[in-house]
């Protein structure tokens, strides 16, 4: 079975945090959206969202196919690949904890997303910058370094050593944390040049993640779509503090 | 074993969602934020936050203790709690969707909070409240029929019947959902007047999860807070369209 990936293509956006899973693992798997074949891209995605006949329609991308399941939500889809993919621990304890650093990295997420958008995603971001700077002003100026130190926190507490966020090897929440920072470095790299020394954890973790052999071929590859500033992560200099 | 739910007192909040499913399945729990024992209370959850020794530390509340094991955030909390109190179906496929289904509803609940605090939550409604304004716009003008037609389309295309978002029988995300539509009806009465009508087997479902005789002793009892301006749904009649 082939796992096909639904999500826009032309940015990393959410998508990459199922991408990431999928190279680190190194999984066969088909991104739907940037496949040029006949009857992918963004039709497919349309098509998909748009069946009359789906009794189970997402709400939105990205979703995963994988046989006769679709899963749909980041967190949801990385917790139906963690057991498959080798990227949880066994226990039932840790796998609601790795979730729930999941969900806390989701939440971190949506807040960068919406220092550009503060008013909403249908509006442009030239319609919303005045309201943006207010917005990062508060992001900057206090969640980020709330996010940053509490995965410092959570690493620093692993009884099993501060390389990865849970035990003893990387799970899904390690990748999306690397995204994160990423991202964060990406988007805003005045504030994280500023704020990243106050969490060398999480600092040395997005390295680790950075340096895993299939993680550095993929990110060397075409595969991997740099950021722009139609995603989730965009570096807009007036908002950077 | 007794579950305990960490929420902050004085609305309902995250933590709503939470006791719906504990109040519906019937089983014994501790509102340890709302407990008047000694060492409960606001004291306890702020104890337990701020517990240098704790190794699964939550970024915030809501989280469940169950035993030995922590769960935190809404979405993850029930997944925990769904088998446990026979609020999801037997089959994993069916687990993924009701899950997917929670995590749009807390995606909605996320905007729904947004619309009074546009540009965080640090700052107060009055700091905001032109942004706010524009918010709302957005939130009333396009993603509140969004979502609304979302899941009237689940429970139209549901194969075994209408009554519930995922088989025959209600889980977590149709005490949910019944959770947002309470919330929006308090916080934005017209647009529901205007809207609700347009998606009446959600508007059936509400009521349906409303005369479950557990779901209505429990809003008949003090254990249920109203709704105020402290909390996600917020009644402000100058953002009701």
């Amino acid at each position: 079975m082939r796992y096909e990936l639904y999500y826009w293509p032309g940015i990393p956006g959410r998508g990459e945090f199922i991408r990431l899973a999928l190279e680190e693992a190194g999984v066969d798997y088909l991104d739907i959206g940037r496949s040029p074949a006949p009857g992918h891209g963004v039709p497919a995605i349309s098509t998909y969202l748009d069946d009359p006949e789906a009794s189970q329609p997402p709400f939105a991308p990205p979703f995963l196919k994988a046989g006769d399941i679709v899963v749909s939500h980041v967190a949801n889809i990385l917790q139906f690949l963690g057991p498959r993919l080798g990227l949880v621990p066994e226990d039932e304890c840790r796998r609601f904890w790795v979730q729930g650093l999941q969900l806390t990295l989701c939440d971190w997420l949506g807040e960068a997303h919406d220092v550009h958008h503060p008013l909403g995603a249908s509006l442009y971001y030239e319609e919303q910058k005045d309201e943006a700077k207010r917005r990062a002003d508060v992001f900057l100026g206090e969640r980020l370094s709330k996010f940053l130190g509490y995965f410092e926190q959570v690493l620093s507490r692993n009884p099993e050593g501060s390389d990865w966020l849970v035990g003893t090897s990387p799970t899904y929440a390690d990748l999306s944390l690397f995204q994160m920072v990423a991202g964060l470095r990406y988007a805003f790299p005045r504030a994280m040049q500023r704020l990243e020394p106050t969490a060398p954890a999480v600092s040395a973790l997005a390295d680790r993640v950075a340096a895993r052999p299939n993680i550095a071929a993929y990110r060397a590859s075409k595969r991997c779509q740099p950021f722009n500033e139609q995603g989730i992560f965009r570096h807009y200099p007036e908002l950077d503090g």
